[in-house]
């Protein structure tokens, strides 16, 4: 525990509503997406960068580990304080969208605004802010920005990162900083928003975010493609990809989790198929949208899709999307436990990698659904594991951690990464070494250090020594 | 000079035909496009990455600055050694397009690649790689990654950055690094190849790079607009953007630019119009091209466009952006030097930037033509000192460099950047306390230590310390 001079000080920086050492705070603040727990010593609310800075200047003096934390909605612990320390919890009172400029199209925001009421906010202007993470209803943008977040629309408009102009952050030292500007363009000085983004709060604490716009699309439509085997399946992705259309979202989901979805659901979806793409076009033409839909049909068509179903209307563009945004839930029937990964490869050797994870499958005796954005070769691989009517057997959950580790092993042959979306934070950080060569993981603990030198900032995560 | 012992040590990594101190070559090495000279101690011409490997644990070793060099085509003196030390020239041995992975979408090339080269090569292909500065036909993919290079597309398809994927490196320390994946997802690690983007040479030497390229559109379009004020033209190009049109380019030419033009070429440009806009739209429907020049057309109008000239056919087009492309050659009857700056502002400022240049020759008795790339808030700005006829009068360029410091303060007091493309180096260096902090010139110093512990890859740069 902390001592109590320490909580006193920092009750005299943010005031005693905004600091808590008791028991009740402590448990509600150790968990994150992964259900691991790890308990704090203290929890504090700052209510502006400059609390921030003092308690960083604090706590960097006393070598106390300080944890940001936005959502505490990750999947892989990067808001768990791994050996205690303070919670930043930023939740409270950095939750403003400060600016939304329509006549540069961009947007000022605090860290804790949470991604999807953002994406409200701009579109009533008209605007559209794409980075889709399927945490949006929950996820805060300086956790986005944090894991550079990705989601659905990746496909055509990319990724978190693709939308940051520039930040203002507080350093573990307390110095305040800013990076980057509200410039397309702009070469001056190291690019230190570039290596902010994606840092998992390991090197500052992110107090405002700076972002692009562009505006809405005037018109979207989705179709769905019914492929006998997940091969086809993948050749069409990356054969349509490769031809120069781009497509919003081009989604997939194989035969284990249709036919979970469909369990649960009943939504009429093709229980026999190998898997099945749901994919959206947008644009400003009407008539744009009927071409690109229409090479997408041809495309599939030539990969072997035998069916191509167009959504004629907003519920049956609902209906196409319920199934993919429904099943990650669904798969559960298929064991107690689920190991979901995110590994991506590049789209060409998506056919490879599918294939290669039912050899996994079948080596191991687990199911393992997968489903994902195959638009950007994002594949979201569920070993699952144990009889879910049944306790967890530990052997047996090992066994399911070593089938992981052979399918990141597979995804980095085949020029893929261990993590997509997710990040490294504490899950992934055994298996870096896969990834990473001794010099690449010594610059990174340069990197580090020259942001923090006393390692207080987050530390333990992202397997940085 | 260096130390017979060195120049030998450093013939027996390359071979004596790629290694030389004559005073040929250290002349032939001694300048970049800023005219501004600084002697080498050796020009060195590795064959392959475990040559750039060796040298650098060499010079490392040894403590003998290093400047990496591609065309040596950069406007603020990135490649000049400003102390002496090795040029290492990647033009004989790493100009080579490794892969075109029409299959993904990206290409693999090293990284004295001619910008132009690679572009026409992937064309044939039918893919597009949009990043096109002004240097396009000698400036080397490479230089383009460390200076993160714009270029007139930018408005529509981003900067350097926004296309790297993937890079190989060297450390000064010798040891080969990979940094980014061929996916367009990736967030396992600090971004690294996002910091060695833009960092000018100081961190590491890139030896491979990753790019993503995209389907080469079906149909372009190009247009000009005529504007009575350079008022009226910045307030169209700002609200244009913001009402949601994404031209491919929108460039301009303020009055003197036009007026240098048509006298040098007589191409029948507004020699009375305040400020001209230059701008094309592209896309995979003609009817898409019709639209959105119909609209660019529309919102310039409201903004006080008197005359619209729509391209109408090869000709047209390449007449109109030959106006464009020679405006920087032809403000030179207006002055014996030109001090050439890319400030680049929010798109909102661009009226306000533009008059207080204005004010700024008034005040100075200068004449500024200005250019650029106002889709993007960039604005090439052109401070003419001293009469063509006559030899260069000291106090006058000093007057000058006292202007161009005024210029500066007012980019970043709107919002603005010093370098939107050109970079830092020893040109602006002096200026770097104007856009930043105390605290943010150390990080950029910790930065730089992280990676090159002992101040040998491309020193006194950036004005770091």
């Amino acid at each position: 525990m902390l001592d109590c001079a320490h909580i006193k000080a920092l009750q005299n920086i943010v005031g005693k509503e905004n600091c808590y050492d008791d028991k009740a705070h402590l448990l509600a603040y150790c968990y994150d997406a992964t259900r691991e727990r790890y308990e704090p010593e203290a929890v504090v609310f700052p209510r502006d960068e400059s609390e921030v800075s003092a308690i960083l200047k604090y706590a960097n003096t006393h070598k106390i580990p300080v944890i940001p934390r936005g959502a505490g909605s990750g999947f892989t612990g990067g808001a768990l304080p791994a050996q205690g320390g303070i919670i930043l919890a930023l939740e409270k009172h950095f939750n403003k969208i400060l600016e939304i400029d329509e006549k540069n199209l961009i947007a000022r925001v605090q860290p804790a605004v949470v991604n999807k009421i953002f994406q409200n906010e701009v579109e009533k202007r008209g605007l559209f802010y794409p980075p889709d993470p399927a945490s949006q209803d929950y996820s805060t943008l300086g956790g986005n920005v944090s894991e550079n977040a990705g989601g659905m629309r990746a496909a055509k408009y990319g990724i978190t990162k693709d939308f940051v102009m520039a930040l203002r952050a507080v350093l573990p030292n307390g110095e305040i900083i800013r990076a980057g500007k509200k410039t397309i363009k702009d070469v001056a000085g190291y690019n230190v928003a570039g290596i902010l983004i994606a840092s998992e709060g390991t090197l500052a604490v992110i107090t405002e975010i700076t972002l692009k716009l562009i505006a809405k699309p005037k018109f979207k439509k989705s179709a769905m493609g019914v492929f006998p085997s997940i091969e086809s399946a993948m050749n069409a992705v990356y054969k349509t990809m490769a031809s120069g259309i781009t497509p919003v979202a081009m989604e997939f989901l194989d035969n284990l989790s249709i036919r979970a979805v469909e369990e649960k659901f009943h939504k009429g979806l093709p229980l026999d198929a190998g898997a099945i793409l749901i994919t959206q076009v947008d644009g400003d033409l009407e008539v744009l949208i009927e071409d690109q839909i229409a090479s997408l049909e041809s495309r599939f068509r030539e990969n072997g899709c035998t069916e191509f179903k167009i959504a004629q209307n907003a519920q049956e563009e609902e209906d196409l999307w319920f199934a993919r945004r429904n099943a990650s839930q669904s798969i559960n029937i298929y064991g107690k436990k689920k190991l979901n990964e995110d590994i991506t490869v590049p789209r060409s050797r998506l056919p490879e990698l599918l294939a290669r994870i039912g050899e996994m499958s079948e080596k191991y005796g687990f199911k393992i659904p997968c489903f994902g954005h195959t638009g950007d070769g994002n594949v979201h691989t569920n070993v699952m594991v144990g009889d879910p009517s049944k306790p967890l057997d530990e052997a047996e959950l090992a066994r399911g951690h070593k089938c992981i580790e052979e399918i990141f092993k597979i995804a980095v042959e085949l020029e893929g990464t261990l993590s997509g979306e997710h990040g490294i934070g504490l899950s992934k950080a055994p298996f870096m070494h896969l990834a990473f060569s001794e010099a690449e993981m010594e610059l990174f603990g340069a990197i580090k250090r020259a942001f923090d030198p006393n390692n207080i900032l987050n530390p333990h995560k992202m397997g940085l020594k």
